[in-house]
């Protein structure tokens, strides 16, 4: 029997547990795994009222999956006010984040997907990790660096190499070693995670037209292309530094599995822009499947049933492809 | 009688005759309005062989359009291998640039488009402008850097605020007298080329999540935000700053008619992975309609009849759309 997928709820004041709801009613028609809540079911009773039931035990969660959303409610998440968090709500998400990923790590569930947390909220009750993907890859025993943020829609996997820091902290950020270490963690996370025996991958220029021979910028010749070329004599399919405003569009996508990209909104905003209802974060680099919906606690919403599912469904959807494909590998 | 529009010819040896000729070929199915090429008419007959008809006079150009493209010759293109670019056919380039110019000016052509050139071929014959654009602006006797760039496509108005300097050179390249000027060229220019009386305008953020209230970067509270609230004192609609990769999706493109962008990958990026083909530049803040199709020479691929005349054929209807516009509000 293969074990169900753990979703962390997030921040009950939140939409994380509207799409949750959401994506369980969705199982027969999007063809979605069994999986379990983990939070306060009443966070879910507020927005919703489906049939929801209570596990205790991960082993209970398929046979409950058929008829009804299983939660395993970890602590109580206080007065729980839709659009209104607070401690006590994050104390629950954090919590519920903690039990699902010692679940994933322990085999009791196949894969991790965390719903959306307020880093604010976190950061009040003492929450001291950068996000979500810090904490998970710590409980894994990786090092917060080592976890490389993708970001997947239906048709663009995009690695941004630097993320939460200033723009203009970014030119001195990108080194060579940065390059080689976000390259490395990319190839192996699109074998491992999809299955993608050679991966093809691009490597965005820093600067307007990948700075034209130097003429606007010189880090694609002092970083970019050193790192490039090291990794080519490595066997690697990597191929750039290319302009950024060429590298997105149908016909260029097809022509590579991921695109390393030198800063957040690089990344973001072609794969928002193209996707933003089905946008996925996948951690690389760690011994589970960690994936997240591409978007936040949306507190400006929660509660008004006007949350679009389309990125949990996603999440969900590919972290069962992810865990199938690694199990398969382990196999083989 | 409406005057019809000038296109220069661009580089002889890219790929701008070619879309010229087939812009012409489209003019029944695409309903587009008279114009006439200005060039060596021998770089069009390298790459088609549909009817060319001799012109000396924009008169002429109307009627010849039913039945044949119309070229007026300037100078003698060199040897013209497309792929191949010299120096002679930077030569004529932008002598085809400097008369359609003029001829926009005097009000024998209602409009100017102009075909890609090769900036490295027109800097080794002397040219010391930064683009065509520049050069435009100087023969209108305006200065190059009152003259905003604003990219196109069917959904999304883009103005990069800062254009070809390295990324490392944007943050302080960003100022509130340029966050000003640049707004308010671009509500002039929707008033008048789009006839968009009161152009809802957004402004993108320099860091990621729009600075996250200064902890990811100051230029939003430093520089952004005044320069808005003075906007909005003078009755703009203008709101921002805003996180770019949250911007560009379909119903964030539905509350805007124009986006300020903090660096040309910012604007470029979205407009291109949305609108590869058919991606419009048009100048704004000059006393003339100047587009121009949102790509280069494409030396690679020119003489093969492969390149897309998408961009080309959208650049001429915007220019024809653009100027009945501006005459419909001199006769108002």
């Amino acid at each position: 029997m293969t074990e169900p997928i753990a979703i962390s709820m997030g921040d009950p004041a939140g939409i994380g547990p509207e799409i949750i709801a959401k994506t369980w009613a969705a199982r027969a028609t999007r063809d979605i795994p069994p999986f379990f809540a983990i939070g306060d079911q009443r966070a879910v009773r507020r927005v919703w009222d489906g049939p929801i039931q209570s596990i205790d035990d991960p082993r209970d969660a398929a046979a409950a999956f058929a008829h009804a959303l299983p939660v395993m409610t970890v602590e109580d998440g206080g007065q729980i006010v839709p659009g209104h968090p607070d401690t006590e709500g994050a104390r629950c998400a954090l919590h519920s984040l903690e039990l699902a990923a010692g679940l994933v790590r322990s085999g009791a569930a196949r894969a991790l997907v965390t719903g959306p947390v307020s880093k604010s909220q976190l950061y009040a009750i003492g929450f001291s990790h950068a996000g979500q993907t810090e904490f998970v890859a710590e409980r894994c025993g990786i090092s917060g660096s080592n976890a490389v943020m993708m970001l997947a829609g239906p048709g663009l996997r995009v690695v941004p190499m630097t993320t939460h820091i200033p723009l203009s902290a970014v030119p001195s950020a990108l080194t060579i070693d940065l390059v080689l270490a976000k390259a490395r963690a990319t190839a192996r996370g699109l074998r491992r995670n999809f299955g993608i025996a050679h991966p093809r991958i691009v490597v965005a220029g820093l600067n307007p037209h990948a700075g034209e021979d130097g003429a606007l910028g010189r880090e694609e010749i002092d970083v970019l292309s050193p790192a490039i070329a090291q990794l080519q004599a490595e066997g690697m399919a990597i191929t750039g530094p290319l302009a950024a405003d060429t590298l997105f569009h149908p016909r260029a996508r097809a022509r590579y599995d991921a695109a390393l990209c030198c800063y957040h909104d690089q990344a973001l905003v072609p794969l928002k822009t193209l996707f933003f209802d089905e946008g996925v974060n996948i951690t690389l680099g760690l011994p589970m499947v960690r994936t997240s919906p591409d978007h936040g606690t949306a507190f400006g919403i929660a509660g008004k049933d006007c949350a679009e599912p389309g990125a949990m469904i996603a999440a969900v959807l590919m972290a069962a492809s992810a865990a199938d494909c690694r199990a398969l590998h382990a196999c083989a």
